[in-house]
């Protein structure tokens, strides 16, 4: 068996190595790094990757499976070059959720604790507490509560927060669930922190903007550590300019890395960071994509399988 | 039963209310607020205060008690107008523990996270995935490891640190535990975070100086929630500026407000915040207090009895 490896990233040989070890029961004859070598790309039977250039599947004409190194798929629902009738398999935690949980209880504390406006008056020079607020009241939400969603409102209900989610469509759910469109506004109208953690679909694109601002009550703090094609960018700077939130903590941007001059670099209302909220944890990912491929072997499907007419 | 009452907060009236709630079971005639009315100072038994000034307590010749209105009793210790064989009650953390543990909570996360790097990227416009760091190999160590030390020790714990303690004597303890002068350089020479939550005593006055910041590995960063006059500015400054400290996050200064144009107001490897990081609870305070006063009424000492030679 012939497998196609494709990622961007620093830590690329760790994860070959975890994969070499982590399937090295499985009949696989060896994985192939991209133009590596001269390996017929109609032998490769899964591809695993990250951000593959669209010419990446050229000619792997006998794929089962298309696997992501990641939680979200975006980078291969939208690659013109996967056939339309290949099965994606997404990543559906190994360890990230932990990573972005951790990431969002910061920018929680931050928003709770107001570190935030006391860094702007320590600028100003300003030695001046404000009024101290309870974990329990601080109402956050998380909007997209899959796998990740569900691991990250755990960990803010643990650390005393209020939580609630949203989602497409309704679930069994430990928290206050808000369901559809229909329930977005009842949703966002009591949250002192919005997290956005959602897949990137054709729903979802664009889905965050000024009226969903407007709908947070004034003065809401916002999270996001989906991704950035999801967010209206103009309409968070006016929604930051005006005061409508008082803060951003920015994890994805709609174009990476951010662009010279883009306004979120000088922002001070804006924490951002590089894509790395939830980077790939290796010896988990490696186990998972390894549990996957043996169970397509035996003629099952994995929980991570993408509904394609979904987009996650 | 007459009780003095000072404190210079903003919440005094909600606090009041709440003591005199709390102490409407014991026998008290009244609470007084400093200089409120003309109540003969011989005549109050007992004292609740916050950085009273040093003439609250003229003429209090028969106080059984003076209560503090926080963890630290240094703003007791050191007025000379409080006579020396007056037994000091500290609260011994009624919810300020949990607080300074959020606080803590957060620089940690802002350290392990690398948050005050990307913030220095993000000032040069750099976008660049740091290396990932697992909270199970940040060394945190707690400097002081009493009662609101070991809430903060659990809290770090919980939250997937690497936790260790120092104290001036040794005592049972769930983490690795360094006693006294001797073990002070093993515990330093390890860790990734130093958190300050010591008492100000003769012993911690000035402590944190370049001496323990030398024995820091180099890179690592500094949290103070205990008081300003334990560290040794300029040395922190030196520190910070030569690269042997990443970042320091202080809640407290030498002097309160940082005084005008001090260094520490521009520093960008300075997190300053003033005097927040475990605000009075006033609720479980108010509790606290009501139930020191009755066990000292039925010939009993709270477990918040200072040692006044030890100074905590």
């Amino acid at each position: 068996m012939v497998i196609s490896f494709y990622s961007a990233s620093d830590n690329d040989s760790d994860l070959l190595e975890a994969l070499h070890r982590q399937l090295a029961s499985t009949s696989v004859t060896h994985i192939i790094e991209p133009w590596s070598d001269n390996t017929d790309p109609a032998s490769v039977v899964y591809s695993i990757s990250w951000g593959a250039p669209d010419n990446f599947f050229n000619g792997m004409k006998n794929l089962r499976a298309a696997l992501s190194l990641g939680a979200g798929v975006d980078h291969l629902t939208s690659n013109p070059g996967l056939p339309a009738d290949v099965p994606i398999i997404r990543l559906s935690d190994a360890g990230m959720g932990d990573k972005i949980a951790e990431y969002v209880l910061y920018a929680a504390l931050q928003g709770h604790r107001q570190f935030d406006l006391y860094r702007k008056q320590q600028q100003q020079q300003l030695w001046q507490p404000l009024a101290d607020i309870d974990a329990a009241n601080y109402r956050v939400g998380i909007m997209g509560l899959g796998v990740i969603g569900t691991i990250i409102a755990d960990r803010l209900h643990h650390s005393g927060y209020q939580v609630s989610g949203w989602k497409r469509s309704t679930v069994e759910c430990a928290y206050p669930l808000f369901a559809g469109d229909t329930e977005l506004g009842a949703f966002l109208k009591d949250l002192d922190l919005l997290v956005a953690v959602l897949p990137l679909t054709d729903q979802t694109h664009g889905l965050i903007d000024k009226r969903i601002f407007a709908q947070l009550p004034a003065g809401a703090r916002f999270v996001n550590v989906g991704r950035g094609k999801q967010v209206n960018e103009s309409d968070l700077l006016a929604a930051l300019d005006s005061g409508q939130l008082t803060a951003a903590v920015l994890d994805v941007c709609e174009t990476e890395p951010l662009p010279d001059s883009h306004p979120f670099w000088t922002h001070d209302a804006i924490t951002l960071t590089p894509h790395v909220a939830g980077p790939t944890q290796i010896a988990q990912s490696a186990q998972q994509i390894a549990e996957s491929i043996q169970l397509i072997e035996s003629g099952k499907w994995p929980a991570g399988l993408v509904n394609r007419s979904d987009g996650y």
